[in-house]
């Protein structure tokens, strides 16, 4: 039996993705080599790269519009030290939004190149909300939020107008909802949610940005270096690269984003209305936040913790354990999570008040 | 028909390794979960992670001496970073052998955080042997070394002896025979040759030589974060690592070090002794310092191109091109190359000279 797999990530990948990039690590085109011992340099492989950039272009409809993208390697965190060595001036200084864990990690490390102003923070609510009333210095070089907040379940709606740069950290919620993407000047997204294995890290950048800051940057980490090379400056990771552009071409088969949007919505429909109907769930984002990838709640009350991990255990569920941070419950719904899985946690979740 | 593979790097795998990593794609220990859409904190993870690393130092013979190792992402190159960030004091300077393109890229990066002092470099002849008559200024934070260079054939036999804390990039030979690995500081290996598929990168560093630079080290980039962290400051690279830990396991259970070296020492000795028998071939590097895994080599007779590619193309030889700034051809013969591929191409060079 195949589990419901609701893990916040690395995380739940469509079924015949992972066929295909099975199969690749056996024998890849036909080449009869495996996928993972061919030059990255070949051909073949060169293809997958060029076939996954168009893909995420496609997608954020970001085609001629002035954009590179890169699948780095690294993790988002990696962004974390490459932002401000591309876009804070060696005297400069950067805002940075504070709605999570993440957030807060960059900020740390924004922090060694220069002035970071915190322009708002949830923090003292343990991260239950988006701040919203907050104003971004227009001196800034640049603004930095946090989409999607997966350890607390919020998500930013509406992101803020600025003449700032924005820059954001879309991990969690990339390729799941339709926005204005063109609002950004740099999105960048660990693959290990909505895109792919964990180990590539995919960046977008507005070119005319870059080059602006007087810092020497060390070539790994200059997005002009990465640009210049097509992602291969060095050996890229070639296999998160692969299983990401297959997920990509799922997605895009399956009408883009504007429809993996619509069956987003439904799933986090049905989990929040069963845990706003069901006196035993208590959600722990504020509503006008909630997530729609992360669905996180607590039990009313904890003497039933027992009976319900036992049920949904039995039913085939995993992953769904809460972050410790927050405890409770976390129900991560990417996009290749099925409303068919998420029907079975809503009927445990029902027969649990039975 | 299964292709003899010998690309300079991603390269060939152990067959049983490729098959293994294909199941795990699919269902990896029996979880019903694909390798690849499991936490990284799930205890068949942690286990991986584990295991690898514990194989590492029982392959190099350092266990209980001192040394962490470490599972990162970013290749080789982002280790020319680190290791200036983790080693270099602010006001100190570092020493580096020049014996080619990757020793010369980690001398530029290197330079970005104070002196460094190239003690001896090969470059004006095309880096075609190891100089061996050079000095280590006694006050250097580091001595910096490549151990093989895929591109021009060449290998260090011979390690200097000094006090200075060595550091030395063994991506292209690390695992394929046997040194005394505790005269080293820092071991750094891209995966994608003798480890695995690209994808992580391999650090073993000795802890007493951390903590003394001065320097602020962004979070990913600090040996001791990441020590401390176990590999696991972030999400690491699942399917690079996983296949990493099976590659090393397979080497264990083939004997080690010391059985695969014979191996490699037999498979280097067919094609040399081909080269210098066969009038048709001339050798690149110097004979003293030719690589046990990249054998380089050009046609004597230009003319001959077109026959000697189709002859290996027709006897299902792949990867055997040589590199642009060296021209010709290179047989990459990496641990998991089998001497009957090495005979095949042998046969060839045999059957060109008739």
């Amino acid at each position: 039996m195949k589990k419901h797999n609701f893990s916040a990530g690395p995380s739940i990948l469509p079924q015949e993705v992972l066929k295909k990039a099975s199969e690749a690590v056996l024998n890849f085109n036909n080449l009869d080599l495996s996928l993972i011992e061919i030059s990255h340099r070949s051909a073949d492989f060169v293809a997958v790269m060029k076939k996954a950039q168009e893909l995420v272009l496609d997608l954020l409809d970001l085609k001629d519009k002035g954009y590179s993208v890169l699948f780095l390697s690294g993790g988002a965190s990696t962004e974390f030290i490459m932002v401000p060595y591309n876009l804070m001036k060696t005297d400069g200084k950067a805002a940075y939004l504070d709605t999570g864990a993440w957030s807060s990690k960059a900020i740390k490390e924004a922090k060694l190149f220069g002035e970071v102003d915190v322009v708002a923070s949830s923090k003292d609510k343990n991260y239950n909300f988006i701040p919203s009333l907050y104003t971004i210095p227009s001196d800034a070089n640049y603004f930095h939020c946090t989409s999607n907040n997966t350890i607390y379940g919020t998500q930013i709606k509406d992101f803020p107008e600025t003449d700032v740069p924005m820059v954001c950290d879309m991990s969690s919620d990339i390729f799941s909802r339709k926005l204005d993407f063109s609002k950004f000047d740099v999105i960048y997204a660990g693959a290990q949610k909505n895109m792919g294995p964990a180990g590539t890290t995919l960046v977008v950048v507005k070119d005319r940005i870059l080059g602006e800051t007087g810092r020497k940057i060390p070539s790994m980490l200059d997005y002009q270096i990465q640009i210049s090379k097509d992602s291969m400056f060095n050996t890229p990771p070639v296999f998160p690269v692969y299983v990401s552009m297959l997920t990509l071409q799922w997605l895009k088969d399956m009408g883009g984003i504007e429809a993996i949007e619509k069956i987003n919505n439904k799933k986090a429909q049905m989990l929040y209305d069963e845990i706003d109907r069901n006196p035993l769930f208590i959600g722990t984002a504020a509503k006008e936040d909630r997530s729609n990838m992360n669905v996180t709640f607590l039990l009313a009350d904890d003497s039933k913790k027992e009976a319900f991990d036992k049920m949904w255990n039995e039913a085939g569920i995993s992953g769904l354990k809460g972050h410790r941070s927050v405890g409770g419950y976390r129900a991560s719904i990417y996009n290749a999570m099925p409303v068919e899985s998420v029907q079975v946690l809503v009927d445990v979740m029902k027969k649990l008040a039975e």
